[in-house]
């Protein structure tokens, strides 16, 4: 069962043959960049940003990006690089696949990079996105920010939101599923005035519980918090376990991490730093939990838990998720990339539960109970 | 792949032992009750019911069944007898397997009896409940009935809820899933006023098109609706196309078959003939296809198409089937009884499409232009 997926599954990629770097295209229409993004490098205050090593070309014109000098200019470069580093280390895991590459744009504005593994040996689904979309609210959105006590004005207000979103399953039951999502968000309410905000998380689903995994995990994303606040981690770390619950269930998705909303004090600088904090700890926080379970070994017992535990998964995105809920109301929305976060494979048994006194039910008990890990 | 379940999920049965016919457990309790009903008889206008034919007691105390006459008791015995009669006949063509019976009661008043057949041959996943239910409506449901036009007043609203609710996932990918669900509402609105209607429908979900199948069961159904009202088949089936709407992948969830709610023309007695006629019409409509395609070859290919509508079946269900909403957000529901609709196993890739002019297309055409079939 383990490698049932590899055994049929022909990868299908939809080559529209269309150059990057061309003119707008129509909603849902996306084109391959890989290998054809321009050896060009943008300036910023700090440095020289290579845009060749980009999974493809920004989302925003080069040129026009050459020009800006903002948070927009910021965030999104930051974004591109850190989905390329992330996208080559799971390749570096991986070795048996590369990433598939799609850069779609948006009728409205804007536009995303879609990055997925699928079926590979050691990650049975991967997808590392990240889009820069500008447009205007829609009314709901509207009403939805000012019930979270935005101070926003009314009618029409353009918007940037530019971020990066993934969610990794691997196929050993032995390695976690993991999830992270970092985002700016900006409207313009005329008259000079912008309200701006960060929002973000990175959190662990394992499997089988290995404690020494999820301390590792929480330290290294507390030592991020704790460089800039250190009230973030214990808050944002509550938020998280909040956030990822399956009401229906009474369980968690899974052992936590951070999630923040709203975040946009002290100055848009720091929150800037605390981001790429965020950002830069991902890959710290996860890889060695991949490299330590990858080869591990595994059986049916083991591999029918992972699909059982994959349908929680499903119930949660499907059911609470907020981002996806949006997303799937939200017309024209690109839905394979929404979606790209549901597992290749998800099981669902009536009336399942665990053997007490099993590793399973170890598990359970912290989904139900979550604990301090550091 | 077609195996793959048998292989390694044992049938874990939760037995508490205790008795059937106790008194009234605490919510979320179940016990077995299967060759433990006892062989007694409940008088009724037509015939006397034999109860030991049931897949377990009635939920109502049968001493005080048998003193009602009224369309509470008529309901609850006509399901009685359907889900038995649907669970026999499920058992002839699975040979391999008998249904999983739980009778679960509810501390707020009712209960039901939900029987599951788990890994067969022919049924992956196969479960036919019935529940009966009494309690105090919830603000919210009131909300939502008002909004749909029922004239009911404001506090405390007793009501009467009992339905049967089927979801039957074959092994097979040449036979299709079907689902059906008839329910019978009621509320006391005080002083011997009481507001009643009946809903519930029956459609088909195929992974290969058959058009003999569909007309089959199209025309199965419309005979059964037009013995009581000829607008019934052309209402219910325009209503059964717009209800399984898949909006965020543009798709229905199948090919259609009837939908309806809020029945109460032009008598009581008149719409509980109607439900009797759909009711009895469930086999007739899907018997034959099972039995046609049961032993029909099938590979990977199929197999994976299979899996991947499952994935879509999982979208439409979690995502914007209101009664597994309102299951969901319903404080002490019975979780088990309302995703027993979910597949043993589902499947999502990223951006998969047929091919055009396979078989897996001319199926999505269908399902994107609801078609007339009778």
């Amino acid at each position: 069962m383990a490698t049932f997926g590899r055994t049929f599954v022909k990868y299908r990629s939809v080559l529209l043959g269309v150059a990057a770097g061309s003119s707008v295209l129509g909603y849902g229409v996306y084109y391959k960049t890989v290998n054809v993004v321009q050896a060009r490098s943008i300036h910023t205050e700090q440095q020289n940003v290579d845009v060749s090593k980009f999974m493809a070309e920004p989302i925003t014109v080069v040129d026009k990006l050459q020009k800006q000098d903002d948070m927009k200019k910021r965030m999104e470069l930051y974004i591109l690089q850190l989905q390329a580093d992330i996208c080559r280390r799971f390749e570096n895991l991986e070795q048996s696949k590369k990433f598939q590459v799609e850069r779609w744009e948006r009728k409205e504005g804007g536009g995303g990079i879609s990055c997925i593994l699928q079926d590979g040996s050691v990650f049975e689904k991967a997808g590392v996105n990240i889009s820069v979309v500008t447009g205007e609210l829609p009314p709901e959105a509207v009403k939805q920010m000012k019930s979270r006590g935005k101070n926003i004005g009314e009618g029409k207000l353009p918007f940037f939101a530019a971020g990066i979103s993934s969610v990794i399953h691997p196929r050993n039951p032995m390695v976690p599923t993991v999830h992270f999502n970092y985002r700016y968000f900006e409207i313009d309410e005329g008259n000079g005035k912008t309200t701006w905000w960060f929002g973000g998380g990175t959190d662990l689903t394992p499997y089988y519980l290995d404690k020494e995994d999820v301390v590792h995990f929480h330290k290294t994303l507390k030592e991020a918090c704790d460089k800039h606040d250190k009230k973030h981690y214990i808050d944002f770390k509550k938020w998280c376990d909040d956030y990822f619950f399956v009401t229906h269930r009474g369980e968690r998705r899974g052992v936590g991490g951070i999630f923040f909303d709203d975040l946009d004090k002290p100055s848009q600088e720091d929150c800037f730093k605390f981001i790429q904090s965020c950002g830069n700890a991902i890959m710290p926080s996860y890889e060695p939990i991949v490299e330590k379970h990858k080869n591990e070994n595994f059986g049916y017992k083991e591999r029918r838990w992972q699909l059982l535990r994959r349908g929680r998964y499903v119930e949660f995105n499907l059911v609470y998720d907020r981002g996806t809920k949006f997303g799937l109301y939200t017309p024209g929305a690109r839905i394979e990339s929404i979606l790209m976060s549901l597992p290749l494979t998800a099981r669902w048994e009536y009336m399942h539960t665990p053997k007490e006194g099993s590793k399973e039910m170890e598990l359970m008990d912290v989904l139900k109970n979550p604990k301090d890990w550091v």
